[in-house]
C-alpha cells in the first residue's frame, strides 16, 4: 500500500497506472474509519482496479464555532485498516499542501447547498465541493464514491460533476447501521452513554415514517409532526426533519414514493444526520 | 481539421489521442478571431501536437447591462483562418450544451476578481473561470495559452490552476497591436472612425508611462494623473487606469520594474482593456 503526502508524488504514481489504462477508485474520507466508509472502499475495489484513499480533515468544510480541533484522528488504525481492504493507495496530506497561504478558489454550487444542512452550516458545501474537486484532479480518479449518510453532500457532488464535466462517475454507498440502527459517523464517538442510547430514535423515527408511509400517510407535516415528537422525547433537539424530493431537494407536501426525509439532531453538543428515501 | 459541437464527440477524439500519448494544446476564445487570436494558436502549435481552439461567446462572462447580444460573431471566417493555422480541433458549443437549464456550479476566485474589471464587471470573472475550468475539463489539455491583453484573467487563471490542482499548464501570449498601436480586440469593431483614432491614446499613454518610469518617474498617482489627462482629451471615459503588483494586483505607491500599469476606457459605449508591465 503506497502512503502518500505530497501531491507530486501522488500525480506521477497516479500517471504511470493510468498510462497502462489502469481504472482508478476513489474513496475521500476524514479519516477515523468506521464500517461506513469500509463500505465504500469494498464498492470502490468492486469497480476500479487501483484504489486510492484519502484521508484529510478538511478545514474548509467546518464553520467557525465547530469541532475542527477535536473531530477524532486516528491514523495508524484506519492505516491497518485499509491495509487489511487491500487499499493501492492512501493520501494523507498536510493542510498546508492542500491550502497554501495565499489560497483563494472555490466552488459554489447554487441552491442546493443552502438549504437543510446548508442553513445551520452556510459554508459546509463550499468547502466539500472544493476540496473534492481538488482531490480529483490530484488523483484523477474515473470512479469515486461517496455514502447516502451526507445524502445532500451526495446530491451536490453530482451536480458539480455534471455542471463542470468533470470525467469521473460517481456511485453512492448505502448508510451502514450500528447493531441498533444508529448510522455509523466518526462522529459517534462524541456521543455519551445516555446520548448514545437516545441517539437510535433517529433510526426508529425514519423506520416509523416508511411504514406510516406504506401504510397511507402522505401528509408530510403530520408525518414530521410525529417523528418530531418521537425525538424531542429522547432529548434530540431538532436541526431540522424535512421531506424534500430527492433530486432538488425542494421540500415537498406530500410524501411519495422516492421522497427523502432527511434530518440533522443535536445530542448534547453532537450533531447527527440521518435520512431515508421512502 | 474536426468541427465539434458536441462534449461526448469532442471527449472520444481526445481521448483517442491522448491513449497515444499526444500532447494536447488548448485556446479558449470568443470567435471573432483577429491576429491576437492566432498568435495564440501559434504558441498552442509550438508547444503541443494537437491543438484545439473553442469558439464560444460565454454569457456567464456578461453583465446584465453588457454587449452578450451585440457580441460581434463570424463562425465563418474564423474557421478559415483556424483551418490556415493548421488546427486540429475547432469545439464551438451551443450555450444549452454549456449550461443546461438547471446549471447551478460557478468558481469563485477570491480578491483577484474584485479588483479592476471586477469592480465594474462584478460577476465576470466568475463566468470566465467557471467556462474555462469545464472547457479544460471537457478538453484535458496538456497547455492551455492566454493572451496578456486580459492580463487580470491570465493572473486569475493561473491562480485558479494551482488551486484547484489542474493538469494543465498555462502560457501567456504577448498583446498584438494594431500597426498605430491600439490593442487587438473583437470590441474594436464597435468604434467610429473618430473613436478608433482617438482610441490609439491609451497605447500611447501606457508608452508614456513606460519612458517616464525609465527616466526616473517612480510616483504611481502623478504618473496615472498625466496619462489621465491624456486620454480625457482624446474623449476616452476612463473607467480605471491602476498601477498594481502583477502578481497580487494590489495598488502600489510606488512604481517598479514588473509593475503592471492597467487601464479599462469607455470611448462612446466600448469599453476597451489594455495594459503593460514595467
Amino acid at each position: 500500500m503506497h502512503l502518500v503526502r505530497e501531491i507530486g508524488v501522488l500525480k506521477k504514481i497516479i500517471r504511470q497506472y493510468k498510462k497502462k489504462g489502469v481504472i482508478i477508485g476513489f474513496v475521500p474520507t476524514m479519516g477515523y474509519l468506521h464500517e461506513g466508509h469500509l463500505s465504500l472502499v469494498r464498492i470502490a475495489k468492486k469497480k476500479s482496479q487501483f484504489v486510492v484513499v484519502s484521508i484529510f480533515v478538511n478545514p474548509t468544510q467546518f464553520g467557525p464555532r465547530e469541532d475542527l480541533q477535536e473531530y477524532p484522528r486516528a491514523l495508524k488504525k484506519d492505516l491497518s485498516l485499509l491495509r487489511r481492504e487491500d487499499v493501492d493507495l492512501v493520501f494523507y496530506p498536510t493542510v498546508k499542501t492542500m491550502y497554501p497561504t495565499d489560497y483563494k478558489t472555490y466552488v459554489e454550487v447554487q441552491d442546493l447547498g443552502k438549504v437543510l444542512c446548508g442553513i445551520s452550516r452556510p459554508s459546509h458545501f463550499r468547502g466539500v465541493t472544493t476540496v473534492v474537486l481538488k482531490l480529483f484532479n490530484i488523483v484523477e480518479p474515473d470512479i469515486a464514491v461517496f455514502g447516502e449518510k451526507d445524502y445532500q453532500q451526495l446530491i451536490i457532488i453530482n451536480r458539480m460533476v455534471k455542471d463542470f464535466n468533470l470525467n469521473v462517475k460517481i456511485f453512492g454507498g448505502m448508510i451502514i447501521r450500528e447493531k441498533d440502527g444508529l448510522a455509523m459517523s466518526s462522529r459517534n464517538i462524541y456521543l455519551n452513554q445516555r446520548q448514545r442510547r437516545d441517539a437510535v430514535v433517529l433510526y426508529q423515527s425514519l423506520q416509523w415514517i416508511k411504514h406510516a408511509f406504506k401504510n397511507g400517510l402522505f401528509n408530510t407535516s403530520k408525518a414530521i409532526e410525529e417523528i418530531e415528537k418521537m425525538i424531542s422525547k429522547r432529548g434530540g433537539k431538532i436541526d431540522y426533519i424535512e421531506a424534500v424530493d430527492k433530486n432538488t431537494l425542494k421540500s415537498v407536501e406530500i410524501l411519495k414514493k422516492g421522497t427523502l426525509v432527511t434530518l440533522a439532531v443535536y445530542f448534547g453538543k453532537t450533531r447527527l444526520i440521518d435520512n431515508i428515501v421512502l
